[in-house]
C-alpha cells in the first residue's frame, strides 16, 4: 500500500479522497490554485502546495506543475478525481513514465474509451449493444447528413472527443440537420479543440442508467449495481439514485454482464462506469465509458456498503479486489442531489460568492459530501457544485421522504442555490412514481430551462 | 400508523425523532421552553408550543403542560426521547389514561425496572445473572454496613431510584463505608427525592456492555447486538461502540439470550437496553434496564442498518416488528463520540454560550446527530452534549481512524468542548488495542478527572 498520494483535484472530491487516505493510513499531498488558498482540501491535506493562478489551465490542468510537486514530495501515486486531468491519457502516460501510479486505468484504455467512435467500435466487437449510428467519425456536414438520412431521424450529433454534454445536438429532421451539426461542431471545437463528430440514432424518452464497476490488475471485474441519472439539465446530471426502479432483476443482470464484457474487452482496471441509454422497451445501448470515479459514486456506496475510493486506491496499489460479484448485494435505496451555487430563475447562471450562513442536515442515513464551510467564498473559476446531499432509506419512498426532509433543513445564505428547484423535483408526482426520463426537466420544468 | 406525534423533549433527540416522523409521514408537535425559542427542534417541527420557563421543572418536566398541548393539537402519541419524562411511570400512566400512546413500555414496566431493587429481584427470578448484593433496599447506614460486610468489599452503593451515575459510590473497606453511604444517599435525595439505597459487590475492572433490544405488542423480542460503553467519566458515557471486541460470538449469544429473558420476564415492549457488567473472566451481570431509547442508539443503527426510532414508533402504534432475530446481522464497526460543551481542563465544567463558528465533518460512513448551528447560543439550563459524531467502518481499526480524521475536522468556536480530550482517547494505544474498562479515564487521564 502507498505511503503518500498526491490529489490532483479540488473541491469535495479532493476532500473525499483525503478522507479515504486517512482511513488507509496514507499521507496526502494537496495542490491548489491561488484562488483556493482557503479551500477545505488545502487545509485538510497533510501537505499542500500552490501550483499557480486561478484559471484551471494554469493550475489544476498544469501537468508539469502537478508532477513536479508529486516528485518533490515523494508521492507514489496521483489520484486525479473527476474532471480536470482525470481522463487525460497523456497525463496518465507521463505519470507512468515518471514511475508514479496514476489511480485509474492505463493511458491506452483512457485513450481508447475517450475516443467515442473507437469506443463504439470496440463495444460492437465485444457484442455490447450500441445505438445504431456511424461506424467512423465524420467531419463534414454534407457527408454527415447522408449518414443521418441512412440512420433515420431523429438523430443525435455528438463530439467524438467530448463529454459533460458539450458538443451534443439533436436533429429532428433532414431540414434542421446542417444547422444543428454546425452548432455542435463549433461547441466541440471550442470545448475540446477538435470538431470530429459522430451521428447516431436518437433514442426518444430514454433513461440514463449506468453500471458502476471496479476491476483489479488480476482480471477480476465486479459490478456494483446501477444508477439512474435521468434527471438532467442540458446533459448535466442533477439527481442520481440507486437502484433504478425501472429495471427488473433480469435486466439488471443483463446490463451487468454487458458492463463486464465492455470492461474486459479493453482490459480495464480501476473504478469505471458504463453509461447506457435505456429505451421504452427495456432495451439498453452503450453510450460511453467514464474511466474515472464519478460525482454520483456515493449512491452506490450507500446501497452496497463498499467504499469505492478506498477500493480504487487498493487495486491501483496492486491489491486484489477484496470482494467478488456474489458478495455484492444492493440494500435499500439511495438518492443524491447536487446542490449547486446557481440561479435556476436565471438560466442556472453560476452564483459564486461568500457563504454567510451554512447549515447542513444530519441524522440516520444522511450523508454530506462537501468542501464548503460557513464564511467560505466560492471562487468563480470552477464548478458550481458545492454540496452533495445523499440519503439512504429502506426503499425509494422512504429515501424520497428523507431527501425532502433533508433539503428542507439545508440553509445556504449569501449565494443563490438550486435547493428549491431540487425540492420541487423531489415533490413532483411523476418523480415520486418513478416515471423519470432524460427529458423530465424540460417536460415538467420547461419554464426554467428555456430562460 | 399515527398522524401526529408530540415530542416531549429538546436537543438532538427531539430533532432525531422529528426526522424519523417525516420519513414515516407523521406530523410533529414540538414543545419548548422560553430558553429554546431559537432551538432547532422548535424550528423543524410542524407545530411548536412554548410550555414555560427555562428550568426543566417548569417546562420539559411539566406533565400537565405537555399533556395540554398534546390534547389541544390532537396528537395521538407522545415520544419522550431520553431523560426528562422518559422513565417517569406516572407520566406514562397519565398518557395511558388520556388515551395518548406513550412511546415506550407500559407504566407498570417502567416502574418495575425503575426501582432497581425490584428490577434485581425480577432478574434473579428470571435467571438473569446479577451481581451479588442486597435483595431488598436499605435506608440506614448501620444496617447497610452489616450487609456490605456480608457481601465482602469492595462494594457499590447505589440509589434505588437513580440513574445517570448519580447517587453512586464505591466503598473499598468497612472503614470508609458509612462516609460513602451518606454521600451517595444525600446525592440521591437531592437528585431523585428518595434516599433508598442498595448495596452490591463491586466488580473491579469491568466493561460496561449493553444489549439493545426491541419488542412489539405481540411478544416478539429481538436483540440488535451490543454496545461497549466502557469509556465513562463519573458514570457518564463518553464514547460508545458496537460491536464489543472483547466478547466472542458465544458470549454475544448468551448475553442476547439473557436480555430476551429479562425483557420477556416483564412483558416488555418498545426499544430498551439491558446494561451488563462484563468482568475479567468474561462473566456478565445485569446492572439495570433502560426503558427508553438511549443516547448511543446510533451505533447500533450503523451496524444493523435498522432505524430504531422508526421501529419504536411502529411497534408503539401496534405494528408487528418488521424483522426477526435471524434478520439481524452486525456489519462493520461503529463508534460514537459525545461532543460536549464543557471544559476538561476545569473539571468538565459545562460551557454554555454562543457558537461563533461551526463546521462538522461529512463523507462516507460519517453521521452527525446534533441540534446546534452556527450562531446558536447553547442555553445553560440543560445537558451540555451538543453533537453526537458517529462513524462506521469495515472494522474497528478503520472506524477509529475515521473517527480520528472526523474529530480533526470539527470546528466549534465560541465555546469550549471536549473534542481534544476525545481525540486523545481515540489516539491512546490501549484504546486502540481494545483494552477498555470503566476505569479507563481515571487510569490514563486521571489528571483531568481529579481537577
Amino acid at each position: 500500500m502507498y505511503n503518500k498520494i498526491l490529489i490532483a483535484n479540488r473541491g469535495e472530491i479532493a476532500v473525499r479522497i483525503i478522507r479515504a487516505c486517512r482511513e488507509l493510513g496514507i499521507s496526502t499531498v494537496a495542490v491548489y490554485s491561488k484562488a483556493d488558498m482557503e479551500a477545505l482540501h488545502t487545509q485538510l491535506a497533510d501537505e499542500a502546495f500552490c501550483i499557480g493562478e486561478a484559471l484551471s489551465k494554469d493550475s489544476y490542468l498544469s501537468m508539469e506543475r502537478i508532477l513536479s510537486v508529486a516528485i518533490a514530495t515523494n508521492a507514489e501515486a496521483i489520484h486525479p478525481g473527476f474532471g480536470f486531468l482525470s481522463e487525460n491519457a497523456k497525463f496518465a502516460q507521463i505519470c507512468e513514465k515518471c514511475g508514479l501510479d496514476f489511480i485509474g486505468p492505463s493511458s491506452e484504455v483512457i485513450e481508447k474509451m475517450g475516443d467515442k467512435a473507437e469506443a463504439r467500435a470496440t463495444m460492437m466487437k465485444a457484442k455490447v449493444p450500441v445505438v445504431p449510428g456511424t461506424k467512423t467519425p465524420v467531419f463534414y456536414a454534407d457527408k454527415a447528413k447522408n449518414l443521418a438520412n441512412e440512420i433515420g431521424y431523429p438523430v443525435m450529433i455528438k463530439a467524438a472527443y467530448g463529454g459533460g454534454g458539450k458538443g451534443m445536438r439533436i436533429a429532428k429532421s433532414e431540414n434542421e440537420f446542417e444547422g444543428q451539426f454546425q452548432v455542435a461542431q463549433r461547441e466541440a471545437e471550442n470545448a475540446f479543440g477538435n470538431g470530429t463528430m459522430y451521428i447516431e440514432k436518437y433514442v426518444s424518452n430514454p433513461k440514463h442508467v449506468e453500471v458502476q464497476l471496479i476491476a483489479d490488475k488480476f482480471g477480476n471485474v465486479v459490478t456494483l449495481g446501477e444508477r439512474d441519472c435521468s434527471i438532467q439539465r442540458n446533459h448535466q446530471k442533477m439527481i442520481e439514485e440507486s437502484p433504478c426502479v425501472a429495471i427488473s432483476d433480469k435486466q439488471r443482470k443483463k446490463m451487468s454482464e454487458a458492463a463486464v464484457k465492455a470492461a474486459k474487452a479493453v482490459g480495464y482496471e480501476s473504478a469505471g462506469t458504463i453509461e447506457f441509454l435505456l429505451d421504452e422497451n427495456g432495451d439498453f445501448y452503450f453510450m460511453e465509458m467514464n474511466t474515472r470515479i464519478q460525482v454520483e459514486h456515493p449512491v452506490t456506496e450507500m446501497v452496497t456498503g463498499i467504499d469505492l475510493i478506498k477500493e480504487q486506491i487498493r487495486v491501483a496499489s496492486g491489491e486484489k479486489l477484496s470482494f467478488s460479484q456474489s458478495d455484492v448485494a444492493l440494500k435499500g435505496h439511495a438518492i443524491e442531489c447536487r446542490i449547486n451555487a446557481e440561479n435556476p430563475e436565471k438560466g442556472f447562471r453560476p452564483c459564486p460568492g461568500k457563504i454567510t450562513q451554512l447549515h447542513v442536515p444530519g441524522g440516520n442515513g444522511v450523508r454530506i459530501d462537501s468542501a464548503v464551510y460557513n464564511g467560505y467564498t466560492i471562487p468563480p473559476y470552477y464548478d458550481s457544485m458545492i454540496i452533495k446531499l445523499i440519503v439512504h432509506g429502506e426503499d425509494r419512498k422512504t429515501a424520497i421522504r428523507k431527501m425532502i426532509s433533508a433539503l428542507g433543513e439545508v440553509v445556504v445564505e449569501g449565494v443563490t442555490t438550486n435547493i428549491d428547484f431540487q425540492y420541487d423535483i423531489l415533490n413532483h408526482s411523476e418523480f415520486q412514481n418513478g416515471y423519470i426520463t432524460t427529458d423530465f426537466i424540460p417536460k415538467y420544468f420547461g419554464e426554467y430551462v428555456t430562460h
